[in-house]
């Protein structure tokens, strides 16, 4: 929703955020100052192709319209927003998952600047034309083609400005062309994200290599999210749904920028099956927690736990990186919903931009959680220094040392419920004048 | 926890809001622009005395002890914060509310710079040792007296500078009496605040007169509300309990400023009963919803929606009062529900901050909220104006003339779910710089 920031009503994007240089460093007064130090260098994933395009939709000046193309055999899975007002976009490729018992995947196409949310009517023409247009001019089903929009809501989307790019011929992805495509598909975004790893199966080498977009309200929302993950390895779809899913939660589900959880939006993956078996072995699995998986799932969860840092690190007016942990909750779950409502209070956030270690709200917001928790077993600490021990201030708390933790732009704040075993870890970011300015200050 | 906010470290609370002086007007740059032209005349309520004090405990030059006197015979009814970490005052008060079948009290003392919370034992001490010596001072058992602390969280209440002040005698309520109690409990606040109403019981006339104190993390929060309404009706305390329980779902439960829902704190109500009864009518009532009660509990409701909004009024940073209304969802659980998602939204806040007719930002809120949803049956207004409908932007939408009505200071926002006939209400303000500047900007 972030991308519904516009100087005069739902329309236009703040011209600053919305279009980006793609040549802006870290220097840059623009970029958030918790970007990476440089963009990863991604190779080619055999069996995947793409093409970024400037359809002058709503952005002028950029690319916004990024094509893949994906061979024959594609096995895709997916998750999604929890939105009841979900977009056409996310409601098409739904659809799609569900057809046949185990779906693929022949093009993903993703632009930027209209999230064709809201659009009622117009909005499912807009995807029928879009998605038939493009099964027309690859060769394959409409129900191979996987469509994602992101960018303001409410505005009907002008799909005649994106038809003539399906002309355009997808090409064998260099490091310079992922860098193109994490770039293309971003809007409030202050810098390109991707992410890449080496796994095996069975001793085969495989890559998972994504790319993700998000900044502000990332949330249970419509469109603003995306992560697309492609790898080579040969995975069938009901057992790469099951991997993605469970990898989601301790990745984009445990992010936060502003009070809501990242439980929606789209998170595509997509396996071509190109890096092919080993010797004697099938691409049959038990399961999603087949063994013959674990390097698989563990270098995934890497890669998406790296994009789910980045967009944190991208959070409107972040200045700080934020690791909730709790240990010591009943359950992960209560655990899980307390880490959250530390992570999503304004005071908390609010604290750590002002570098002040106030545990009092830490304390507050594990009371308001809803969960169990018991006042005189909880410990409180900021970083290595235990602030807060079986209900009250440490005794050996010094504030000066404290103090200077919170100067650093990584803060860690680990509250130890003390009633059983229950352990979750969420990030965020902190809370500033840069996050008003960016959403309030359109008229001033 | 708005008190928890301090230049170093959980300590001192911040100078320029914490010791508010009593002659600021609205004029005054520190007042909040919402604030009500001036402060309502309150009578005395037979049964009723109070006094105010400087004990220095925290604050400087201030007063910020109350002691509020109450008749022999005076009934008392009390909700509270549902934190799983409150403080040994909100339990000390629970414990006295169970107390018997009807529950009396005789005095009200209430702190403020210090909320004794998270104070482990020592906090525990102080509240026997305050009700001790407050119980024989003024003659009454140590079950009959309530307590309130409001201030900081984690720092031990020096309970020594608060004993002294039993040596003042309260005094009958004058309307500046009553002003001076509400300015004694504020910590945060930028305005004192009070409500009265009459009604009347079997033809008698009662004064229902109440006094509160709340701006930031309105809030499941740690005695951060407090507020305290006194009348000389004659009602059993069961069923004070009762009419008391269902006035604050819609008034002190339906106000949110960030984030944090009213559910919590300290509201308490006492009856002395100094009215009496009509001739052969007796304080035998069916049940809270006896029907000799309605206007008793009409004004209630209004002297308590009222203190409610005059809380919002004074929300950290707020330069607009918000109302947020939903109809047509399913259940009226649902529609509040959906009402708190749009109240509590970062990105709707900063919208109305921004004077902007974000209606993206509501869907959104709207469609985050977990409840049954349509898109396409949603309708949005803002003020008088529609300005989305049936899932798509309203075709007579104007821009200016939407954008006029955002700049005043009272802004209503509806929400038509289109399902069933789920209706509510809930109240916030925006998020501005202000709140960032309040809670942030400690060391700058």
């Amino acid at each position: 929703m972030a991308e519904n920031r516009k100087k005069s009503g739902p329309g236009k994007p703040r011209a600053s955020r919305a279009a980006p240089s793609l040549k802006k460093t870290k220097a840059s007064p623009d970029v958030s100052p918790l970007a990476p130090d440089q963009f990863p260098s991604l190779r080619a994933i055999e069996g995947v192709e793409a093409i970024t395009a400037r359809t002058g939709e709503r952005y002028k000046g950029r690319t916004d319209l990024t094509i893949f193309k994906l061979a024959p055999g594609t096995t895709v899975a997916g998750v999604f927003t929890k939105s009841a007002t979900a977009s056409s976009v996310v409601e098409w490729c739904r659809a799609n998952l569900k057809k046949g018992k185990s779906p693929s995947a022949r093009l993903l196409v993703v632009n930027a600047g209209n999230a064709n949310a809201f659009t009622g009517k117009d909005g499912r023409d807009a995807v029928k034309a879009i998605s038939t247009a493009a099964a027309q001019a690859y060769g394959c089903k409409q129900s191979e083609v996987f469509l994602a929009s992101t960018g303001v809501i409410g505005e009907p989307l002008n799909y005649h400005k994106i038809l003539p790019a399906f002309r355009l011929a997808p090409r064998p992805l260099t490091p310079a062309g992922w860098k193109k495509a994490a770039s293309a598909i971003m809007t409030t975004d202050t810098y390109p994200k991707a992410s890449t790893r080496q796994a095996e199966i069975d001793g085969v080498p495989v890559t998972i290599s994504g790319i993700t977009k998000g900044s502000g309200m990332i949330a249970p929302d419509m469109a603003t999210m995306l992560g697309f993950i492609f790898t080579d390895a040969k995975v069938p779809a009901e057992i790469l749904q099951g991997v993605l899913k469970s990898a989601v939660g301790g990745t984009f589900n445990a992010i936060t920028v502003d009070s809501d959880t990242s439980t929606s939006d789209t998170v595509l993956l997509f396996a071509t099956g190109k890096a092919g078996v080993a010797p004697g072995a099938s691409a049959h699995f038990t399961g999603p927690g087949d063994r013959r998986l674990a390097d698989f799932r563990a270098r995934l969860h890497e890669v998406m736990e790296d994009l789910a840092h980045q967009i944190v690190r991208d959070g409107e007016g972040a200045t700080k990186f934020i690791t909730v942990r709790v240990k010591g909750g009943v359950t992960p779950a209560s655990a899980r919903k307390i880490a959250f409502s530390v992570a999503n209070s304004p005071l908390v956030k609010t604290a750590v931009a002002g570098e002040d270690a106030n545990w009092g709200r830490v304390v507050m917001a594990v009371g308001k959680a809803g969960e169990p928790a018991d006042r005189d077993r909880l410990a409180i600490s900021f970083g290595p220094h235990l602030l807060a021990d079986k209900g009250i201030r440490h005794p050996d708390y010094d504030e000066a040392v404290v103090s200077d933790y919170m100067k650093g732009n990584e803060i860690e704040i680990t509250v130890d419920v003390g009633l059983n075993k229950g352990e979750a870890r969420v990030w965020t970011c902190d809370l500033t004048h840069g996050y008003i300015s960016i959403n309030a200050d359109y008229r001033s």
